[in-house]
């Protein structure tokens, strides 16, 4: 069996891609919902999408956006959008929500605001479930935003609720990473707990007209002057928004551009893409392994190397070493 | 290169280990200390080490004691060791951190109370960090578990600090799973959205003296009681502690048993076990097969195929087929 006779598409399917893909790039709004379906059920056209979408991305700007529940995420990906369509581009918005690994259950965010863009033919709004991938986001993100950048995106925007693992993974996802805190929620110390000094970006302090904001903003450059930047580094600017009132998203739109031009002109908006895509491939070659090695001996093989190892014939080691012998033997050499 | 040789140990750790375990098993608190610091730093001795313990394992009860911060996981492990003590069992804890994935950083938990046990031949007490894999159990978890039941440990508890993905991940490691509560944090309601429900074997409502623990037990108590569970099915208990007083620990150890011989009696502590191996198994394979991904063409083949993906000549997919053809190529079917 070669590597590409994992995945053979059905009959069905495989025709209906191109028309999907033509349609979507022509701007259906129905074909680009399709399509992201199609990406996050996970089945056997995926590859058939991507291979369509393959010489049509790479155009769009991939921007996360994160923070803790309450900071306003939603409020402020939804004024981003309105500030973005104001310039005439097109605007992807990935919403992924955390849900619980066992219910499959999306916790239900405030999304009100984002109606405002639902009649918007330039706008498409996606929610996603982390469903699958523990806490973080789903495995199935990197496929959309490439649907989204395929399709004709000049924008795309991954909003993460919920804090911790999706934080640190959407920062791995995007060209630009910014990372919003409220005042009075004791942010500022929170974020250096998690890490998020090291992954932001921009940070905006939203809710600046409350109580606090000062001392938020303060904190936080204070804590960013310790950090140790390298000479020509990237110095995360502090913003302060009032998203609810429209006020500071120009300024928001105007640090991601510079930040855009800034990784442009060092070559690191490339690499930064590079290391992106080479993980996302090495994670679809870890995912065909995984499944073959499920399937071994009809899927009976790893039940029965851990009979031996729970009867103390074999150790882990010794038993991962006659799985892979096995995938070695069923696997013959390509071409 | 076969599967074996994947993995070539060290001449003088290779020599250094069968002593290692011979001195542990016989009791030496600081050769079983060296064992875990070496499964956890993943040097070349693991598969030597697994081997060596291979025929003294499977005879630990492994629990896991989770709960969000401030329920008393700290005050209520050590006070569940005294109790084992008093029955001359052997206790390992392994106490899991979390811990910023960028700074390393562990949080540092309120374990003033385990020294306690520090001078106590028949307990060994072991911080590990989450570090290497985001907010979850570290990947040496099960094997520093394997090391602790082959040295002769009768219960290995593992004490997850935070919650979500170590909550989750703990339940796949240990035959019974304790979630504790505390009054007055809005627990319960918490609990149903985290997912913890489905994982717990045992509820501990601990600081049960305060106000609100009645509540406490009676919302539990009502959202199991809406839960189905099979007929023969465990139906989790939940208990009242007080942790800092030593009290209702004697009911805990008891539940802890009732629920182990519920196990036993269905074969369902073999299942569990026979599951956590095929998937320890398998993550071993799995690490295996991305170490040798990483240094396809001495490392550089992923970022080749990245730059294929980026110009648009290939897809993440047909770039994960060519990854996986170069795989097999370089490996030859062993024997």
């Amino acid at each position: 069996m070669t590597a590409g006779a994992d995945r053979e598409v059905s009959r069905g399917g495989s025709r209906d891609v191109p028309d999907l893909v033509r349609r979507a790039r022509a701007g259906d709004a129905r074909s680009v919902a399709r399509l992201i379906t199609l990406v996050e059920s996970g089945g056997p056209q995926l590859p058939q999408i991507a291979a369509e979408l393959a010489g049509h991305t790479g155009h769009a700007l991939v921007v996360g956006l994160t923070g803790a529940p309450g900071v306003g995420k939603s409020t402020t990906t939804s004024e981003l959008v309105r500030v973005l369509r104001g310039r005439n581009l097109r605007i992807g918005v990935l919403a992924v929500d955390p849900s619980s690994p066992f219910t499959g259950g999306a916790i239900l965010g405030d999304r009100v605001r984002m109606q405002d863009h639902a009649t918007d033919p330039g706008v498409y709004i996606r929610s996603m479930s982390s469903r699958g991938h523990l806490g973080g986001l789903s495995s199935a993100t990197p496929a959309a935003v490439r649907v989204l950048d395929g399709v004709g995106c000049d924008v795309v925007l991954i909003e993460t609720v919920g804090v911790g693992q999706a934080e640190v993974e959407v920062a791995g996802l995007a060209d630009t990473t910014v990372v919003l805190l409220a005042p009075g929620m004791g942010d500022a110390v929170q974020a250096v707990k998690a890490g998020i000094l090291e992954i932001a970006d921009i940070f905006v302090v939203n809710k600046a007209d409350r109580d606090g904001a000062d001392g938020t903003v303060r904190d936080l450059t204070g804590m960013l002057a310790l950090t140790a930047t390298a000479p020509g580094g990237w110095r995360p600017p502090v913003l302060r928004t009032v998203a609810a009132h429209g006020d500071g998203l120009d300024d928001l739109v105007t640090a991601i551009e510079r930040h855009r031009d800034w990784l442009a002109g060092r070559g690191e908006l490339t690499a930064r893409r590079a290391r992106r895509v080479a993980a996302e491939v090495e994670a679809i070659a870890i995912g065909t392994l995984r499944g073959r090695i499920s399937s071994l001996r009809g899927g009976t093989l790893p039940a029965e190397l851990a009979a031996e190892v729970l009867a103390g014939r074999l150790d882990p080691y010794a038993a991962a070493d006659r799985l892979l012998a096995e995938l070695t033997r069923s696997t013959p050499t390509p071409r």
